[in-house]
């Protein structure tokens, strides 16, 4: 039976993509319009795992995902890397001058807004997922509205690409996280990556007392990202990420840190995408 | 002659609100329906300071905020904090059975998810600006849809309150910054938190050293938030609040995170509105 993978958006999002790096071609696709049905379709076991958008270069990261992540004991166990690009497509025939109307992610909307500039008669409209519009523009017919989506959409949706590469950055990687209900996915030989939670006091130093924890014990930060307590006005959380060489220097670190910081949580332990 | 204030959003909005509250109600309101056209307006000397929603408890830091700050060589020359109430409202007389859709921003409709997942026959639609669909439903007398938005917008656009105080987390402080062209607002002794940009290399205890040196000259740390820096693989910048009670003690800082940071901007200095 095949892999059941939950994705954001359907059949030619970027999401789609990811699942096929990720896991190949040989997989059943749970499509998802929105984050939250996607952890449902985990949390019910419908789906096996799930694709998940987590940060880029750009935005940042996605803050409601890490809590969805957070809030639901759910475990990061692979995590992958996708060069987005942003093409413009159309019922066929069309072209940018008869486009009156672009519809995107907001994501995507921002990610191409100097290309978008230039063409001041097109009304920006935000939708849910990248593919679905394009999707619409073939079932409807759509004459004068225009998708942002990745080149497999066209594909599938019998598209016109209008305009391609309409990025600002050409170099826009965004982060994908693989999503499990259950832990253990990896032997701890293969393990070189985590992502952790933990709170502090807002206190002199104590950040830096932690950060100096990890150096010493070898672990290399990729990521930091600090956040108010909601109703604790003098706490922060903070989610970062860290790689390392030995897990057993990892373990170590993990040790002092569940002593040192509140509510000390490991999010995932996986395999570098970048290593 | 009244200051001009540029906000993002329409009068009725939450920009509007902490307009009112950091200058009082003596200022001449420039609407902007995007942040990129409030930044135009500031660049041009049009607008002679602007109001601008860069982090909330619920998703974090808005990213490309700080891009646009740091961008254009903008000032923070202040901050407010607004606790955020969202009210569903619509024209006179409506229930919120006779509502389809409910029109609002992305955040505002994320901030509402509790409230709005028991009514599942309502149809979410995202939109730039929580006031200006209010505006629209009266203007364009529109049935069975409903705008989110605050409550001084129900009272400028003549709707009616269907439910009030929806959002999921009832303290809900959004930080907003006061921008400026240039920089000198404040005197030294006032000025007891700051905002800084740098770049440091992907090594081993590179940040918590910076963190260090910020504890040692008696700095605390509010918020701190790392992004990789787009075409250099291995450099990340952060994004780091501090605050002080000695300006020579943060100077001292300055003068060493200079050395050992790259690329070291201070975005404003300023004082702390949670002092």
């Amino acid at each position: 039976m095949a892999l059941k993978i939950a994705i954001q958006g359907i059949k030619g999002s970027n999401h789609h993509q990811v699942a096929n790096e990720f896991f190949g071609e040989d997989v059943e696709l749970v499509e998802c319009l929105s984050f939250d049905e996607l952890i449902h379709q985990l949390m019910t076991g419908y789906a096996d795992k799930a694709v998940m958008a987590i940060e880029n270069s750009i935005a940042g990261s996605i803050i409601p995902n890490y809590a969805l992540v957070y809030n639901n004991d759910l475990h990061i166990i692979g995590e992958h890397y996708l060069n987005i690009h942003h093409h413009l497509m159309a019922l066929e025939g069309q072209k940018i001058e008869d486009i009156q109307e672009v519809h995107s992610h907001p994501m995507a909307l921002l990610q191409c807004k100097d290309f978008l500039k230039a063409y001041s008669h097109i009304k920006l409209v935000e939708s849910v997922d990248t593919a679905e519009t394009a999707q619409r523009i073939e079932k409807d017919n759509l004459k004068g509205i225009a998708a942002i989506a990745p080149k497999v959409a066209s594909e599938l949706y019998n598209l016109e690409v209008v305009a391609s590469e309409i990025q600002t950055i050409s170099n826009n990687a965004t982060r994908f996280i693989i999503l499990k209900k259950e832990n253990k996915e990896l032997p701890e030989e293969e393990i070189n990556k985590a992502s952790l939670r933990f709170v502090l006091d807002h206190k002199r130093g104590s950040l830096a007392a932690v950060l100096n924890v990890m150096s010493d014990c070898n672990l290399n930060l990729t990521k930091i990202q600090s956040l108010p307590v909601i109703e604790q006005p003098w706490k922060y959380s903070f989610f970062v990420d860290v790689t390392f060489l030995k897990y057993k220097d990892y373990k170590k670190a993990k040790a002092l840190l569940q002593i040192m910081a509140e509510e000390f949580k490991v999010l995932g332990e996986y395999k570098n995408a970048r290593g």
